[in-house]
């Protein structure tokens, strides 16, 4: 990428050297776009191909995100009609191609709290007598944690095993989830194929192959870096409005507050600052990127990033959790240890903003 | 009880200074225990006598711990036989006597988190439609909570409130909750009024009637100070095995580890160092008390102190959610909330954990 950078740099169309710049981050991208996109095509065919199809995805959604960035901090310099066009597109686009990614990694995160949570098994089971359905492709990914559940699953009807209920509610919890979340992953998996045959993207990959060999300025004069700062102060307004007084208080119980009121709409309300901190975090890094390439972002917006990425995460699993504990007819057990999951992972969020407070008070970025 | 220390001190038996000083301490809480005895058999009959009588069995159980750790602390100082006898008989007292009020602090405890994870109701309610006894003496003296559980009830059985559920386990809960503890509190009371019409409590009763007197001490000399100096390197040995390190590292999710493994072995284990300091530092403040008298005590062992009545508490509490989840025939809703429930109080114990690591290492106490 860095020898890309180099190359394109000459390929600058606009007459300042903003526009240049751009202009060489926005051909990267797209050329990283057009690769990835080649690369996915050619491995879903084959067996081995698995692999390097998710890699290929990865790269393609990173590549989006970050010209749907550009498009949206650089817009004064940028084409209008085309740029907004565009961007929606894009956000469509990374938003369908990550959900598959987001099951997965949601559910490696719940079934690796659960193991947590669990323990080692206080009684040394038998050979496994259940089995277990994991032949199908999405079952044989994971029949690692599959094999777990399995495991534990034997004490289940042992009569007056009371001790070992809340393991066996552990086990049922793990199973539960890793059904709702392999069905959900599956259909994520389906949309995500049917998106990248529809016409839709086929425009998207066309605007995008355009912008490979040319981008549409708008010709107006703009500061590349005085654009980057409005990414920095959107960026630092949000912040500003963060209850990070709270959050730098350890144990505040704030995450878990009213945890039982409504699992849909409580959380949302007290997670939404975190997570437009995080998109235009996102936003500011993207647009650093393209101002200083990507070896000036100090380590403190990384760590600040990497705990914002663990707040998505765990509120994600936490409403999993919840959700799953609305199944009908699930035992008693398992919705104990569902409702003991959804406080972990609360938790988990509670550390986060923690995590986000001191890397972020840690020294402070932004000095206008 | 300053003036009684003052009293107290001219009728010293010993030669030294150290009998004298332990013979007033002695003495004081013997003639407190008493005075609390007779209250509380006053009290009893009458109406109004309730409030009376529970802060009356509240100083008898503060006398009886003070003597008993006295009679350990300063055993050397003591006739061995005769402390040997009486500290057991004194430690049943006061356990039995603290069970009722550890019962209604956990249903506070419990109540008041399930308010806190629930918030207000999303549904301003109708009247409530569902009878509930409330009418007995014990159910009389909770209506208060008992009122806030019906209220949310009327939303259980409503037809696609499927949003709702969780608050509704949440009031389902705090029923349960209710009746489980109100149950185990009532029998609690009854056993504490048994102990205190039995035998053995009245043998107790006469060894502090003769202690008010007289103070059998072993005759060898020792002095006062160093004896208090053991009960402090007895604390400080027990604080370097604990965990601190860890403890002082917010949300380190230690307290809920293996928290579905077995509701009573797993946490107990984990518990069980910083249950034992608890004890120690309550000998250590005994011991202060009487050699420098009740004032001298600094603000950081109140701190560490309440810190770890706040541990005990909530590991309870954590272990009356777990034990009320055991119950059969629940609601998968109920066990949700109990789940949850579980997970906060034990999160509450990592607090406390941080807490008294925070008081403890803020100015270190323990200088030898």
């Amino acid at each position: 990428m860095a020898q890309q950078h180099h190359e394109t740099t000459g390929r600058g169309m606009g007459a300042g050297t903003a526009e240049e710049a751009l202009a060489a981050h926005l051909q990267d991208q797209a050329t990283e776009f057009l690769r990835s996109l080649r690369v996915h095509r050619e491995s879903t065919t084959d067996a081995q191909g698995a692999e390097e199809s998710l890699a290929a995805a990865r790269s393609l959604r990173r590549a989006a995100r970050r010209i749907g960035a550009a498009l949206h901090t650089f817009r004064p310099l940028l084409d209008h009609q085309w740029s907004a066009a565009l961007r929606p597109e894009l956000a469509w686009l990374s938003g369908t191609l990550a959900q598959e990614h987001a099951y997965a990694t949601r559910l490696a995160r719940l079934t690796d709290a659960l193991h947590r949570l669990s323990g080692p098994p206080s009684v040394p089971s038998p050979a496994p007598p259940l089995e277990v359905a994991t032949t199908t492709a999405v079952g044989r990914r994971s029949a690692g944690r599959n094999g777990w559940a399995q495991r534990q699953l034997p004490g289940a009807d042992e009569p007056g095993s009371t001790t070992r209920t809340l393991t066996v509610g552990a086990a049922k919890a793990a199973a539960l989830l890793e059904r709702q979340l392999t069905l959900a992953r599956t259909r994520a998996h389906s949309t995500a194929l049917q998106a990248l045959g529809s016409s839709r993207f086929h425009a998207v990959a066309d605007s995008i192959a355009l912008l490979a060999s040319e981008v549409p300025f708008s010709g107006a004069p703009h500061d590349l870096e005085q654009l980057a700062a409005t990414a920095e102060s959107d960026l630092a307004e949000a912040v500003e409005a963060l209850p990070l007084g709270r959050a730098g208080h350890p144990y505040n119980a704030e995450a878990l507050a009213h945890g039982l009121h409504s699992a849909d709409s409580a959380p949302d309300a007290q997670d939404a600052p975190w997570l437009k901190v995080r998109s235009l975090l996102r936003l500011y890094r993207y647009a650093q990127e393209v101002v200083h390439g990507p070896t000036a972002l100090e380590s403190r917006v990384l760590d600040a990033s990497h705990a914002l990425n663990v707040h998505r995460e765990a509120a994600a699993a936490a409403q999993a959790a919840a959700q799953a504990a609305r199944t009908p007819r699930i035992a008693p057990a398992t919705a104990y240890a569902l409702g003991v999951l959804h406080a972990d992972q609360r938790h988990e969020v509670e550390a986060a903003r923690f995590a986000f407070q001191r890397a972020w008070q840690h020294e402070p970025v932004i000095t206008g």
